[in-house]
């Protein structure tokens, strides 16, 4: 599970606690800024797996080694590019693709959520049928809700089988590869970069690359940006 | 909703602005003691909800127009003798008999959670499934985790029917009538009272009364406890 920019460390806490309820053990939490959670009172029952938190500066580092990427979302009114599930549909599927490598489940910060950047670099979205009127959660009881609906039913002891789906890290090569190439080829002019990149993001998701077939495209592309940049000299 | 005994303001308010995102309005608060709940900042978004919560000093009182009673309970180590299901059971259990009538579920103290002599008020208990080894939820965790499984599905649209099961009240009346019968009667001792009168309370709940039968008993009773009193004069 990967918090990102959660702001209290009280909701921290609630989350870890949360997990070690309902049996989930790695908490990741993103965060560009210094945030001392560990000793949050509320993970009540669950210090040790909030000591045991990872931390990171980046969502792309803190998902790199993950083949399945989640959003949360309450998606108020905003408009997304990823498919979004209801959380009744979206746990299953998530449970079912867990025994193809690490998953991520990712919660935004409790005031804004996930940012359209986060989102870009999730596969699909799940959401929890809230009212419309009143969609906002508490943090620490959105996590409770989705990791219930993880396990409910067991469907968290299907046994993990191999498979080659590409991680972030991964993608995350092929994407710069390609943003590169573009730029080294013109595509891209400095001013619509962030842009491009956004859309590129999505685009290699969408794509469903398995590790072999990402690693295949990062070099053909770091080939062509390569050849591109010599090319200008 | 009822909260039973809940200690931390937070809490409650965390509660409340939960069951605003799932579209569920009435809360009601049992104390015996004053607790200042109303302000909690914890419920964002649904401080109306807060303050047209209902407080009551005994839990007899709070369900007394309930015609179903449900308990929530990690029943660590535990022995109950009502009938225990899992959420995803009892939750579609519980939508399905809102239709017949208003229906309780109750929530216990954030220490200890619903005492044995709170469960004896209950048809039935729910179980979330955590971890056996550790069981114990954050309050308004359990409370967003439950009230999810409820609309999950869509099962809450149930259109309402007429029923006569008989509500709180009119079971309350029924078992301080049968206790004063057995207490005139000389079946319970003084000191044996308190027991007797929570195996009344759960034996009358595994009765299924109707409201026209649970007056009829309640009448019936009456009239011997008086004739018993009458008989010692």
């Amino acid at each position: 599970m990967v918090l990102v920019a959660a702001r209290n460390p009280l909701n921290i806490g609630a989350a870890a606690r949360a997990m070690s309820n309902f049996g989930f053990t790695h908490l990741r939490v993103v965060n560009t800024y210094e945030l001392s959670f560990r000793e949050a009172r509320s993970a009540v029952g669950a210090p040790q797996l909030l000591q045991q938190a990872e931390e990171f500066s980046s969502l792309a580092e803190a998902i790199a080694d993950c083949r399945l990427v989640v959003g949360t979302s309450a998606l108020e009114s905003r408009q997304v590019e990823q498919a979004v599930h209801p959380l009744d549909e979206g746990g299953p599927l998530l449970a079912g693709h867990l025994g193809a490598g690490k998953a991520a489940i990712l919660f935004g910060s409790e005031k804004r959520g996930l940012s359209n950047q986060d989102l870009n670099h999730c596969h699909w979205l799940m959401r929890i049928p809230t009212r419309e009127e009143h969609g906002s959660m508490n943090l620490g009881q959105a996590v409770a809700v989705c990791l219930y609906e993880l396990i409910r039913g067991g469907a968290l002891s299907v046994p993990p089988q191999n498979s080659a789906a590409a991680t972030g890290a991964e993608l995350e090569r092929l994407n710069q590869s390609l943003l590169e190439a573009l730029k080294a080829s013109g595509y891209t002019q400095p001013q619509t970069e962030a842009a491009a990149a956004e859309k590129v993001r999505r685009m290699i998701l969408r794509m469903g690359l398995d590790s072999s077939d990402a690693e295949t495209w990062t070099g053909m592309l770091g080939k062509m940006q390569r050849a591109l940049l010599h090319k200008k000299d």
